[in-house]
C-alpha cells in the first residue's frame, strides 16, 4: 500500500500531546509506505477569515454576497487565492485526510474551521453532495483531544452525548464533501493523566494506525434515500423500511427514535 | 427598559440579508431605549486564530500548552490581548448577546468562532459552568441564515434534526458560559427567496424584538443534576425522576430515549 495523507494539524506548541499524536501518525504511516503531508496551520499562519480577498479578480455579486457561491465561481475559473489553491491541490492528492486537533467549544479550533470553511467552501456550492459528493472516493477522520473524561461526553453527562457533538463535523462537513469517515480517534483528557496513561494513548493511536485504512467508514444515509423535489425528506419507502426499527438512522435523521448508540464514534454502527 | 445589548456580527457584504437582519435589530432595539454596540467582525479585521500572542508577558507552561488555561491566567493577571480585553469589556457591559451570523459549515463562520475561542476562552477554564457559568445573569441567541429550505434540517431531512445541530453551539458554547439562551432566530434560505419573502422574514424579526428580552429561555439540565464526584454523571435520584418520561432531558443528554422535539429552537420545551 501507498497511500497518500494528508494531516491538517491544529496545534501551537510542539511540545503538546496534539503533537506527539501527530508525530506518531507521520510515523506509523510513513512506516506502512504512506506519503505523509502535513499543514501545520500555525507555523503556516493560515489565514483563518473567509473575505472577499480569498476570490481575485473581483467578486461576482457583491449585491448578494455568498462565499460559497463565489469561491465555486473563482475555483472554476481559477481565481482563488494562492493559499487555498495549495491546501485543495494537497487535498485532490490525498487518499485520507486526518484533522488533528484539541477540541475547542465542542468543536475544531478557528484556525481549522478557517481551512474548512475556505478549502472546502469551493465543494459547498456544487450539485454533489453526501454520498455522491466530490471527494467520495477519499477518507477523511477527525483526531483530537479533549480536557475531559469520557463520562461527561455520555448521554447521561453534562455536556450531553459526544454522538451529538460530533453530527455537525462528521456528517454536515466530512460526510457533505462525500468523504468516507473513519471512527474518531478521541483522546479522552490526556493533559489530566499521568505520563504514563498519555504513552498508553498514543500507544493505542500507533496500533489503530497499523490497520486504519482497511477500517470500515462510519455509517451515513445515502444520497438515494431522499427525495430531491421533495425538500430532501426521507423517501416514503425509505421511511417505510425503518419504521419498525427501535432507532433513527443516523444521530441527526433520527425519525423522532432514540439515536443509535454510538453512531458516529463506532464503524458501521 | 434600558438594557444592554451586544452584537457580534460577521458578513462581509453591508448589502447581505445578514446586514439588514443586524441593522433591523440595531433599530428596534434602539427604539426600545436599549444601549447597543456592534462588533462587526470583518470591519474590525478581527483576529480569529487563538495563539500565544494572545497572552501578553509569556506563556506559563510551554511544555503542557493549555490555550483556556493560559487566558485565565493572564486574564486573572492582567495580561490578555488588547483586542480580546475590549471584546471583555463589551460583554461585561452586556445584558444580551445577541450572535449574527451566515450558517458556513453547519456552524459559525470561523472569524465568529475565533471570536468564542479568544475572548471567552478564559471563561471556559472557570470552575463555575452551566448554570453556575459566570455569565448566568445574562442573554444570549443565535441568529443566522441557512441556505436551505427548513425541510433540510428536520429529523428526516438530508441534513438533520436543527436542534442537533444546534446542541453544541447552543448548550457547549452558550449555556456551558451559562447564559440563557434565547430561542435562536432562523432565517431559512433567505438568497432563493422573493425580495417579498425576504421583507417578511426581516418584518417576523423586528416583531419578535418588540418583545425579545421578555421571553423565556431554551430549556437546559441544571448543574445540580448532575453529581461533580462521578464523572458529571446524571444522579441516580434524577435519573429516576425522568425514567417514566418519553423523551430524553436535551438533546445531548438523552439517556437513551427519543429528542425532545425543538428543544434547542423553541423556549422551555
Amino acid at each position: 500500500m501507498s497511500k497518500k495523507v494528508l494531516i491538517v494539524y491544529a496545534h501551537e506548541s510542539p511540545a503538546s500531546f496534539n503533537a506527539a499524536a501527530k508525530d506518531a501518525a507521520v510515523a506509523a504511516l510513513t512506516a506502512q509506505g504512506c506519503t505523509v503531508e502535513v499543514s501545520d496551520l500555525y507555523a503556516m499562519k493560515f489565514k483563518a477569515a473567509a473575505t472577499t480577498e480569498d476570490v481575485t479578480g473581483g467578486v461576482k455579486d457583491a449585491e448578494n454576497f455568498c462565499y460559497a457561491k463565489e469561491l465555486k465561481l473563482a475555483s472554476e475559473e481559477g481565481r482563488l487565492a494562492d493559499d487555498i489553491k495549495k491546501e485543495q491541490e494537497k487535498l485532490k492528492e490525498a487518499d485520507l485526510v486526518i484533522f488533528q486537533f484539541p477540541m475547542y467549544w465542542a468543536s475544531v479550533p478557528a484556525i481549522m474551521k478557517g481551512w474548512m470553511d475556505r478549502v472546502l467552501g469551493s465543494a459547498y456550492a456544487q450539485e454533489k453532495r453526501y454520498s455522491e459528493g466530490i471527494f467520495k472516493d477519499k477518507k477523511a477522520m477527525l483526531s483530537f483531544t479533549t480536557d475531559c473524561p469520557e463520562s461527561v461526553y455520555s448521554d447521561t453527562g453534562i455536556n450531553g452525548d459526544i454522538n451529538v457533538t460530533l453530527w455537525p463535523l462528521q456528517n454536515g462537513i466530512l460526510n457533505y464533501c462525500g468523504f468516507q469517515v473513519f471512527a474518531p480517534q478521541i483522546f479522552w483528557d490526556p493533559a489530566t493523566g499521568s505520563p504514563e496513561s498519555r504513552s498508553s494513548m498514543l500507544e493505542g493511536w500507533r496500533t489503530r494506525l497499523q490497520n486504519l485504512c482497511g477500517e470500515a467508514p462510519v455509517y451515513f444515509a445515502p444520497l438515494d434515500y431522499f427525495d430531491k423535489e421533495k425538500g430532501f425528506l426521507l423517501k416514503p419507502e425509505v421511511k417505510e423500511k425503518y419504521a419498525s426499527k427501535e432507532c433513527g438512522l443516523t444521530v441527526g435523521i433520527h425519525m423522532g427514535k432514540p439515536l443509535p448508540a454510538n453512531s458516529q464514534t463506532k464503524a458501521g454502527v
